[in-house]
């Protein structure tokens, strides 16, 4: 299809962008695409988020599904709506920015991007239909400093956003196996909080959850002493969540 | 100025609608405008939301602000972006909205629109400035169940989003006098709430909260017995909440 019969089929001033998360026991990726382009006669490369311009038959949820299955092949993923970004500099900071649109037919138009926040299990949610796009790769989050158009901006708030999440909703559940110890998810606390907790203070933390059960039930084959496993009961966080106030 | 040239100024495919709370002791109003139309020859009134399309010129904060400014006069009121809507046909499910929109040139566009929540308390935030558009009026929210377009779903989701933030974030001490009973502060939280809250339940949940904090001073002029007076503080929230894991 012809660029412009595409650009007709899409909204020019509204897009999605999805920060997607993957989660790694001990530490925390993004999904970054590569941008090769020639700028100024040189070759140059750097990094961008996934996303795409809205189409006018779809609503924001089926577009950002739609992008992060295109890029990674797997449907029914944890995604979340957190925040539209709209000033209109935001894709024209950087002289390089606007080459890049020019050079993809895009059109020269105000985009407010709708950003949405994923989250990926890396060690459990890779099946079958798990395929990268060619120029997609996984990046540790903490070493990403620097993104094209205002999507280092975008990627902060999101981790705002989660953290924020982490702490008000059940997500964490999303990203344990069904069968946890406490271990595993004080770990995976820190990965997303990026900072060390004290052990006695999350176990109080976790004391206070009736919603997190001990399973007659303890780790096999660990070289330490065997930690008890444990899991997320949803009817009684629902109930609890309910009472709270 | 002429519509073609105002709408030049505009994204005709991005607007802001403002979900303005207003708290009065007792209960919780919404701001909303009447809209007066010909319908199929007969006169016909319903309410809407207040919103506009984002100037191209202006950010989405930004356009938020104006519209709240222009409608109630108030610069400076509390204003949070909650959620963005974009399904194809949320503004031509009622036919008369389409009739609506091109009595007043609106250009037929898909209009994803990013939606804010505002809170205004009825007793305190009137100050001299305070002067509400001749079309525009305070209703009960509890009271609203037919709104124009998709503003329902949005007030709806506002309510989920006021709510969530009122348990999880300082916001009701935007509301509160800054001196203020434990009653004040359980009728606001039942308020927004929407349900009664026991309590000898709520006054727990007090006590595990280090940053309200007693004042040495108590009602007067009252015909019960005269309860003390608390404050909020804002440094010992932030503390507590950056131990909070």
């Amino acid at each position: 299809m012809a660029v412009s019969n595409i650009l007709e089929n899409l909204n020019p001033n509204v897009s999605v962008d999805c920060v997607v998360f993957g989660f790694e026991f001990g530490k925390l990726d993004i999904l970054l695409i590569e941008r090769n382009m020639l700028y100024e006669g040189t070759e140059f490369k750097d990094l961008k988020l996934p996303g795409d311009l809205v189409r006018k038959d779809e609503d924001l949820d089926t577009a950002a599904s739609r992008v992060l299955r295109e890029l990674t092949g797997l449907g029914n993923i944890y995604l979340k709506q957190y925040l539209a970004f709209g000033s209109p500099d935001r894709l024209l900071r950087q002289p390089r920015d606007l080459e890049w649109l020019r050079s993809i037919g895009h059109p020269e138009e105000i985009v407010v991007t709708v950003a949405y926040y994923s989250l990926i299990n890396i060690d459990h949610d890779m099946g079958a239909s798990y395929k990268l796009q060619p120029n997609a790769r996984w990046y540790t989050v903490s070493e990403v400093n620097e993104l094209a158009f205002d999507h280092m901006t975008i990627v902060r708030e999101a981790l705002k956003a989660l953290r924020t999440d982490l702490i008000s909703k059940p997500i964490a559940f999303e990203l344990l196996p069904p069968k946890f110890t406490l271990g595993m998810m004080q770990q995976l606390y820190e990965v997303i909080l990026g900072t060390k907790l004290d052990k006695r203070n999350f176990r109080k933390k976790v004391a206070n959850m009736p919603y997190i059960i001990p399973i007659n039930e303890k780790q096999v084959d660990v070289s330490h002493k065997p930690a008890q496993f444990h899991s997320f009961n949803h009817k009684v966080y629902l109930k609890n969540k309910k009472d709270s106030f």
